[in-house]
């Protein structure tokens, strides 16, 4: 008996924006399994802004996704078959396996995970990557003090309402920026933070003026561009900024910073940092997130696509901000 | 019998480039002493590029410097009189008396230097705030390793001189950014730095790299702009800059960063400081410094305008680069 496996490739590269022509879905046998070997069936995909930034062959923090291969992401999935006496049939796993239906592993880079107390999905989100990434930026770089003010932005999405969730935990007053009037809402009167700012708004600036009267003190930025700009010149004197992500610049679009004085004239900290080159601080936010989670105590929102076929659509969404949420592709 | 004091107002701010007209020569009468009041005879003025920033009337880490006010800045004197039973006729005084030639105090802000073992001019160089700035920006916010590579702008100045100097101390690879052959020279035949680069060159995107084939760890950037957007391209992961200055866009000039996504790329530490934030660090930090003038371990150079008149222009010369070294006054 011959399974097939689909699978999603990156095919060719962005030239500006990236495209669905830069996707192909391919059937491939799945052959049987060696000794040793376990396979999972993922039910879910994530997609994830980074993403973007591996479809190009530049410089950056992760080597490019090649092409002709299996585009690279996590999943959230489901033991099929094993010949591996660590794994057994219906064992819950978080791995890497990236846009296709079936994984195949000798374990390496799986993680089992319990899906009783937490939904399966949430790995990939609030209780994975980007909730770790909020935990991390919020807490090691951004460290604000009870009563100070915290800015987000993509302040609705995976890492972003993470980030607001908890600074608001700890007592600071945070603004949650983010696109559109029903995201702005949602960040108020769901997630419970002091303002939402659209930054589609032709009045971004004194918008977040009156969001934030005794400026700000900390900045998780997650998109990079003209809301950097907008949010620095209203940074208070010390200030710290976790430079999480630059979306604005993945098509791209010439990015530059409008006014780098102000890291001098307010003595500025911005730091970036990637998740993955910190995995001593995982347990112990997975741990958090996943009790606040259970608890009820930490939100959270999901874009849901169908089918494996849509994952380039959704993930070219997501790029827009059409997503709400943590966007993810269920397969099974 | 009434004394006269002569001073330098701003009596004007710069539209774009400062001008000579901003300034102003007025002779003042010196009123007696009062009781509990000492009267110095200012030495040596420091002329420091801070002292632009403050010309504006802008947001900046120090209020703007008052039209129709003496020039503020740090001054080296002797005490001439005294009615305070602290000081006496003869003590060596560091002050911020500003641009003139007497200073007249309670003794608050006056500090008693010892101008046996380093020249007194030194107190406001190498031995004053802008040793003071190089050490702490390198050691508290660059933190070089032995092996590393340090890169520092300005470097024949006051501040860098310092720092080029401190990093080599510490077993790095220092490569000084200064403008002009004969400074480059200066840093690698007379600092001892691993190699110079002209910024005004044409290559200087091929020589940083030349000059630094591993990479560049730490930058102590003292000019922003260009030669910042040069560095960051050769930023390792995790590199720290430490943003002391921006000389280059104190006229006015628009002054963006080119490529901030390198600070997510690269995963890099943009810190802005100014030194008088960080008093507790004094102490150490200048007893090292003394120490290491003292044993001819820590080499400078200065410029020396001689009266007060040449004042201004000295100062318009040092934000052109113009001076080699700490830029001084003698008025005495």
């Amino acid at each position: 008996m011959s399974m097939l496996n689909r699978q999603i490739l990156l095919v060719s590269r962005p030239s500006r924006a990236a495209v669905a022509e830069n996707f192909r879905l391919v059937e491939v046998p799945l052959p049987p399994l060696e000794e040793g070997e376990i396979r999972v069936r993922n039910h879910f995909l994530s997609l994830d802004p980074y993403m973007r930034g591996r479809m190009d062959d530049r410089k950056s923090y992760a080597p490019a996704q090649k092409l002709g291969e299996v585009m690279q992401g996590g999943t959230a999935g489901v033991v099929e078959e094993s010949r591996n006496p660590d794994w057994v049939p219906g064992d819950k796993v978080i791995a890497m396996f990236g846009w296709q239906e079936y994984g195949t592993s000798d374990g390496q880079g799986m993680r089992k995970v319990d899906a009783s107390r937490v939904p399966l999905s949430a790995y990939l989100g609030v209780v994975g990557m980007p909730g770790v990434t909020a935990w991390y930026g919020l807490n090691r770089i951004c460290a604000p003090k009870p009563g100070e003010t915290v800015a987000v932005s993509a302040a609705s999405g995976a890492v972003g309402s993470v980030v607001g969730q908890l600074a608001s935990r700890q007592g600071c007053r945070v603004v949650g920026i983010a696109g559109g009037p029903e995201k702005c809402r949602y960040l108020v009167e769901e997630l419970g933070l002091d303002a939402g700012v659209d930054y589609r708004s032709a009045s971004l600036a004194a918008d977040l003026t009156a969001a934030a009267p005794g400026g700000i003190d900390c900045y998780f930025d997650n998109v990079g561009g003209a809301v950097l700009d907008a949010v620095m010149e209203r940074m208070n004197p010390h200030g710290r900024i976790a430079v999480c992500g630059a979306i604005a610049g993945y098509d791209g679009a010439p990015l530059s910073m409008a006014n780098p004085r102000l890291i001098l004239t307010s003595r500025l900290t911005l730091q970036g940092f990637i998740v993955s080159e910190h995995m001593d601080d995982w347990p112990a936010a997975l741990a958090e997130l996943a009790g606040l989670v259970a608890a009820g105590k930490l939100k959270y929102r999901e874009t849901v696509a169908v089918g494996l076929a849509s994952a380039p659509e959704a993930f070219l969404g997501m790029l827009k901000g059409k997503n709400f949420g943590k966007q993810i592709v269920r397969l099974a």
